[in-house]
């Protein structure tokens, strides 16, 4: 079984969208991630849902438990609405990391391999030119094999 | 917004479960992750999907792309069937990590905050005795955040 056998159409979001719609994109297309493209349509990133949702959390009570706790409960709500037109851009890490994309031809071990080093249970299926063919999903990829 | 009104009930896996089971309930049920329990039903470890998949990954092929990309594909679809009645506990990897584990007074902020860190779409919620009570998901807490 082959990535090109797997994939399916998957949404993508542009680089330079508010990270309010790729949270909202997020919630209401009930997804594991979110592909996110440049200007040329090429994947820029892909973002497992726990990053998409780091994106919105402010920068000083992302790795400290302790910052987070003492933010007072009304405004432990608002954090999200509080995010003002700030871009997806904008907010990711500088860090980079290897991401998870692979060619059509990937068999099922390598996706799971993959999926599980960098932590996202989603990846982007590209073709020569580094264009978005589609995605495979954690979901779709356990289901296949299982039934294998 | 407190975990207490966030948190639903969520199906557990205990730790001597084979690890085919946990992938099958994870595919069966569409859930981000599994929360593995002791006999004391006390959550022993929070496993987001991606971490499920790798308990049935080959550790050979799992750091190196190169590895997972030499086994042939026949092979490579079986790897889930070859896993032969090894247990969740026996997979799991020695290494510790922060849990996504809170108390029912937990903020969005906090929960939000701990995903991200720990990079895993759920939340266990636990009692003053460690019980489980419930768990919160990236979805429900986006969901929320996003009519607040």
């Amino acid at each position: 079984m082959r990535a090109r056998y797997l994939l399916a159409d998957y949404p993508t979001i542009a680089v330079d969208s508010p990270v309010i719609d790729a949270a909202r994109m997020l919630a209401e297309q009930d997804l594991p991630g979110l592909i996110v493209v440049g200007d040329d349509g090429r994947p820029v990133t892909i973002l497992p849902g726990t990053e998409v949702l780091r994106l919105a959390v402010p920068a000083y009570c992302q790795d400290d438990p302790a910052l987070a706790r003492v933010v007072d409960e009304a405004h432990a709500d608002m954090f999200m609405g509080a995010l003002d037109g700030r871009t997806v851009r904008e907010a990711l890490r500088a860090r980079r990391r290897e991401l998870p994309i692979c060619g059509p031809d990937a068999t099922a071990l390598e996706l799971a391999a993959l999926m599980a080093r960098t932590q996202c249970p989603l990846v982007a299926v590209v073709g020569d030119d580094r264009r978005l063919i589609g995605a495979v999903t954690l979901q779709a990829l356990v289901d296949r094999l299982l039934v294998t």
